[in-house]
């Protein structure tokens, strides 16, 4: 698996481990990585810290032409909240692990021109698909359903 | 000013008093608040801690039927990542103290069925003029521009 990948995905595994919702993400500037983050909905009772969000809090505070020369790696499909902050901060890629057991905001990030490729890795889709099968409440109380 | 109105703005005013960016924000589930908050970037050097999230943070974790009989107040207009979490989570009504100083993404929430309801505040709009002359750099980095 590619790096960058790779580091979202050992997130997201960590995450796991901690009982948490096992999603991760990699902002990644200049093939730099700023900041690593995991879903924490469990592990700190947050409901606004998904994987991406836990990335950017933790990357810390830059100017917007930082964020503008980066790419955001994730495990899966960025949902609303996720995508409105990659729009918020004018991030231009976003690579996703798998859009198969979730799909969130790709259409909208491509509409206002950001850059979004899907890779379809089969360990991030069965990381997902384990989960939501042991924990289906936990899953849907994470994206609002 | 109305009750939760003036909550958000004394959130807002409690975080200028911080040295941080004075928007303020109430969660509010049939007419109890279940999360105040504030933009809290440079209090805790956070990227993704607007008013809106934080108090969506502090509230804590809720099924989706709680945020679905919620309304979101906040003493601006939401930004690309907060109105994202409003449509996440489902929450059918927000109330904006002004967007005479920021214009968020009040068009895609309506366009997604979200009650918008702007009150231009003069307390808001006031509050928000004087932040922004007295630092436009840090406002810069919190809308990402």
């Amino acid at each position: 698996m590619e790096h960058f990948m790779q580091a979202a995905l050992e997130e997201a595994r960590q995450g796991l481990g901690e009982g948490g919702i096992p999603i991760g993400s990699v902002l990644v500037h200049r093939g730099v990585i700023l900041g690593r983050g995991r879903n924490r909905r469990v592990q700190l009772g947050s409901a606004v810290l998904h994987g991406e969000m836990d990335a950017l809090d933790n990357a810390g505070r830059h100017p917007a032409e930082v964020y503008r020369e980066s790419t955001l790696y994730t495990t899966l499909s960025p949902c609303a909240m996720c995508s409105g902050a990659i729009l918020l901060y004018g991030i231009p890629r976003v690579v996703i692990g798998e859009n198969r057991t979730f799909q969130g905001e790709e259409a909208l990030l491509k509409e206002r021109g950001v850059e979004v490729e899907v890779w379809q890795e089969p360990e991030c889709i069965a990381l997902m698909e384990s989960f939501i099968a042991a924990s289906p409440e936990l899953w849907h109380e994470d994206i609002g359903e």
